[in-house]
């Protein structure tokens, strides 16, 4: 069980939102937010969120041969190269709000030879088709769960105060929607969405996948490791790994699309407790992210329309979250803006 | 005749967009809102938003005297003071985006007399309660609209390349929902909402008082300065000028709350084709803000539940915005990222 952010600092935050020079409640969903962040912290007011760090884990998918996506395989490789080059959506807005980026390969399909050594330090490799196959064996499961906190420990051992786990890899929501169907029992019409934009066709195609992929697993499913291994991928189970990691030493996640939410409820299940660790980027426009936000209480930050994952809607969401921090520290008390009262 | 936003450079925008590194459409409204920036700004792509100036325009309202707030009316010239000290939201949010940020006294019932002279250089007075009589004279109102066009040509001519103006003034959602009632054709019990956040009592007290305006003002509210002059207040109007001279002069703004949306929808009256270089940064709880913004065809960029004016719901969008910009800008074509093909 996972220690919670501090219950006396939350309150002491709420106390403090009640006193400022703001008509009770004006400040809308930005009050939870701070108090939230204080609690994380310990401390009220929460001290401003200047390192906050942010990797992008990558990987590809047995399913991305199947036609559930509108972008073919070699994408997944095409855009690793994009972050390292800085020329990604993730990049442009991790630039803007002086977040630390760091790009991961654990299981992308290209051998990726001329980028650093380290971006594929932790690689395990892509998924098995998972309406065939266990996406993962168990080993390599348990390999990524423990990539995934040593990749959290080096953020938050360089000093993270708030970190942001996005995801690459073309076929991706077709696994994260199987994981989320799994693990809040819905059915694979309710969590299939258009991922990166597909028809009317692909679209069928793709909820026969997760149906397939759900049938096969069967009640194997409802051990959460077991999930992760049979219907999720490398990058999937270092996410949940990251997770963990966060919580467990006390350092908040801003979670962004479909995939980080996938693997909070996976998360959330091994370490329960997990998600008070957690706060939501955005509502992204695929059905299952939505549906996982409600079940795990998430309400998110923006409402955008996104889709394309890497982080971004976190990313876009962060300057909303740093205000929320900055308003509760630095608007004055209503006490301390009016005269004293009359005396000698 | 307001000259539109360039109608070339948006499809140039567009275009833009679909080349992008990014699946079409992932990046939702951050599309929309990034086209019409650079539309605004006749560049494709857009400059980035470094010269935003924000203006908050406050004044006191005869309603405050009958029980409309649920605070007392000599709040309003507190916070003025407040945000002279940089105390308050507005402040806080302003420092943290790099935005200037000024305030001025249009009819703060308080002689402010401390303060720098030129925070009151455009005063004209509190205004009337506007269930009994007209909030302004037509010359006070003629001499309001003024003001705000001075006021916006200063920061347009000091670089604004975005202009937001905020509000403040106790009393001032009873004003704005008559307005917005009186533009739009609704009704009061439609229009009014709990500002501040007042009990059922006031409520039900500030929908008679909006009732009665519109009644007493009926037909008349039909010319739009009639109706500022009639429903509205000193600030109001100026907000209206403010925005009128934005959209002559061809600088984009970022609307907030009620205030700045009843005054929108005023200046669209008189300046048709104004609206269509405002954005919206947030829907506010207020209904009437709610309903004029559906009424004027602006989707709000945050919906927070804030309910504070002096900007911040702007303010708070700001970097949303910013990154919409940045964003078109920033990220690679897909096309450059695709190996060359094999050739001699």
């Amino acid at each position: 069980m996972i220690t919670p952010p501090s219950a006396v600092v939350l309150a002491e935050a709420r106390q403090r939102l009640t006193a400022l020079a703001t008509p009770t409640g004006a400040l809308g969903r930005l009050e939870g937010l701070a108090a939230w962040l204080a609690a994380c912290q310990g401390v009220c007011p929460p001290r401003p969120l200047d390192r906050v760090r942010a990797v992008i884990l990558a990987g590809d998918h047995g399913v991305s041969h199947d036609r559930v996506s509108a972008y073919p395989r070699a994408v997944t490789a095409v855009m690793v190269r994009a972050f390292c080059a800085g020329r990604a959506g993730a990049n442009s807005l991790a630039r803007q709000h002086g977040v630390s980026l760091r790009v991961l390969d654990l299981g992308v399909d290209d051998d990726l030879e001329e980028l650093p050594a380290e971006v594929s330090a932790y690689r395990v490799g892509p998924s098995e088709p998972i309406d065939r196959a266990d996406a993962l064996s168990a080993a390599d499961c348990r390999y990524a769960l423990r990539a995934g906190q040593i990749i959290a420990d080096v953020e938050i051992d360089a000093g993270a105060d708030l970190l942001i786990v996005g995801d690459m890899g073309i076929g991706n929501t077709t696994p994260a929607a199987a994981v989320i169907a799994a693990t809040f029992g819905l059915t694979a019409d309710q969590v299939v969405g258009r991922g990166t934009g597909i028809d009317d066709v692909r679209l069928r195609r793709k909820s026969e996948v997760i149906a397939a992929a759900l049938r096969r697993v069967g009640d194997r499913a409802a051990d959460p490791e077991v999930r992760l291994a049979a219907l999720g991928a490398a990058d999937f189970a270092a996410t949940v790994g990251f997770l963990r990691t966060a919580a467990r030493r006390g350092v908040p996640v801003l979670l962004d699309g479909i995939v980080s939410v996938a693997a909070a409820g996976v998360a959330e299940d091994l370490e329960p407790g997990m998600i008070a660790w957690c706060a939501a980027g955005h509502r992204s426009t695929e059905p299952a992210q939505q549906l996982a936000l409600e079940k795990l209480g998430l309400e998110p930050i923006l409402d955008l329309d996104l889709r394309l994952g890497e982080g971004t809607g976190a990313l876009t969401a962060l300057p909303v979250l740093r205000s929320a921090a900055l308003l509760l520290a630095e608007v004055a008390l209503l006490e301390d803006l009016l005269p004293a009262p009359a005396g000698d």
